[in-house]
C-alpha cells in the first residue's frame, strides 16, 4: 500500500527517538519498549507508537522495538543512512558559530548519522578562502557550480534578513530543497521545498512558564476561559 | 477545580500558538477558529483545542478563539505578561551571535513579549565590561549577585561543553530555574529545573528527509517492519 504524506511535526519527532536509541548500549538493552522511549523522550508511548506505525514500524506486543532495528528504520526514513552533504551560507558570527559547533557534533554524532558539513559562502572578499574549523569559504557566485560538485542537500542560512529571500531563491534554483534558517525573517519558497527556522525565541518563551516557582505555574494553569 | 501538571510538549506548542496570534490584525480578524490556527501553525485543530482546553480556554462553538483575549491569557500562561529576565553566560562566537540576535528580535517581539536580555557573563577578562548589543559583559564571578540584583529568570549557556554543568550548577544555587544550552552536553539538573536544548542536530535531521525529490519520500514511507 502506498502511503499519505506524513504530517511534519511527526518527522520532527523522529531524530528524538533515533537519539535516544543511538545513546543505548545495545548489548546490554537490545529491546525498548514504547514505555521507556517515552520516559526519555517526554513524548507519550501512544504518540510513539503511532508515529513509527505511520511507517510501517511496530514493536512486538508486549515485548517492545529491536533497538538496532528500529535505529536502521530511522535512519533509512530521515535518509540518514547515506551521507547529507550540508552547506552554510553567510560566515558572521553566527555562522562561524555554527560551523565549530557543526564540527564538535561532527565527531561526536554528525558523522555517524549521515551529516556532513561541506562548504561555507561568504560575499566579503577578506573571508573568501578562509578554513573555518573542517570547511572552506567560498565565495557566493560559485555557489550554484558547488551545490551541484559537492551534492550539497540542505543549506543553513546565516545572513542578514535583508539578504535571505534572495540567497534561498539561487539555492532552490540550483536544485536544493532544505533550508534551516537562522535570519528572523519569513520565506516565500516554492512547493516541495522545506524551511525549517532556528527560532529561539520560541524556546525562550516556552522556558518562560518554567521560569517562576512551580507552585505559581499549578496555580496559574487554573484559568477560566475569557472567550465564551 | 486544580488541574494535573500540564506535558512539556503542550507547553512547547504554546509559543507557536502566540506567534502566529501576533502576527494578526485584530481590527480585521477579530476571531480565529482552531482550523485556521491549524493551518498556519502545522498543528492539528483537535490537538489546538485540546492544547488550550488544558488551560481552561475553550472557543465558541462554532465560531472559534477570540484573537486578543486567546493572546492575553497564553501571555499570562506562559508567563509572558510581565518582564522576564534574560541573562548570557560564555562570550564567545555563539555567545556573541545570540546576543546580536536577541538585540534584533528584541526592537520587533521580545520587548513586547515580556522577554528582556540584561546580561552577560565571562570569564576572560578582555571582556569584562564590554558592551554587546544591549547589555554589557561582567566577571562569571558577579553572578549570583547580579542574578538576583536584575531578577535573572532564565539563563543562556553558551559556554564550552566542559564548563556548562558547573555554571549551570552556581546558577541554580542563585535561584535560576530556566536554562537554555546550547553547550553538546548532557546536564544533571534538580527537581524544578528546566533545561531546553537548542539541538540543531535534531533540525538538520529532519530537513534531511525534506531534502531529497518528493517521489523518493513517498516511495520509501511504505517500510515493512523488521521488528515482528
Amino acid at each position: 500500500m502506498r502511503q499519505r504524506r506524513v504530517p511534519d511535526v511527526v518527522v520532527n519527532r523522529l531524530p528524538l527517538y533515533l537519539r535516544v536509541l543511538s545513546e543505548i548500549d545495545v548489548d546490554h538493552a537490545p529491546i525498548i519498549s514504547s514505555y521507556e522511549l517515552g520516559e526519555r523522550t517526554g513524548i507519550t508511548p501512544g504518540q510513539i507508537r503511532k508515529d513509527l506505525s505511520m511507517f510501517g514500524v511496530f514493536g512486538k506486543q508486549g515485548v517492545g522495538y529491536d533497538v538496532s532495528i528500529l535505529r536502521g528504520e530511522l535512519r533509512r526514513i530521515l535518509k540518514l543512512n547515506r551521507i547529507v552533504n550540508v552547506g552554510l551560507v553567510g560566515v558572521g558570527n553566527l555562522g562561524q558559530a555554527f560551523l565549530r559547533y557543526g564540527a564538535d557534533r561532527q565527531r561526536e554524532i554528525l558523522s555517524r548519522e549521515g551529516l556532513r558539513m561541506r562548504a561555507a559562502f561568504d560575499q566579503d572578499e577578506r573571508k573568501i578562502g578562509r578554513r573555518i574549523a573542517v570547511v572552506e569559504v567560498y565565495p557566493v557566485a560559485r555557489m550554484p557550480e558547488l551545490i551541484k560538485k559537492l551534492d550539497l542537500k540542505i543549506m543553513i542560512l546565516t545572513v542578514p534578513a535583508g539578504a535571505a529571500q534572495e540567497i534561498l531563491d539561487r539555492c532552490v534554483a540550483s536544485g536544493v530543497k532544505a533550508f534551516l534558517n537562522f535570519a528572523p525573517v519569513k520565506l516565500t519558497v516554492p512547493a516541495g521545498v522545506r524551511v525549517h527556522h532556528a527560532d529561539f525565541t520560541l524556546q525562550l518563551e516556552s522556558l518562560a512558564y518554567y521560569s517562576r516557582e512551580w507552585e505559581g505555574n499549578e496555580e496559574q494553569t487554573n484559568i477560566e476561559s475569557g472567550t465564551d
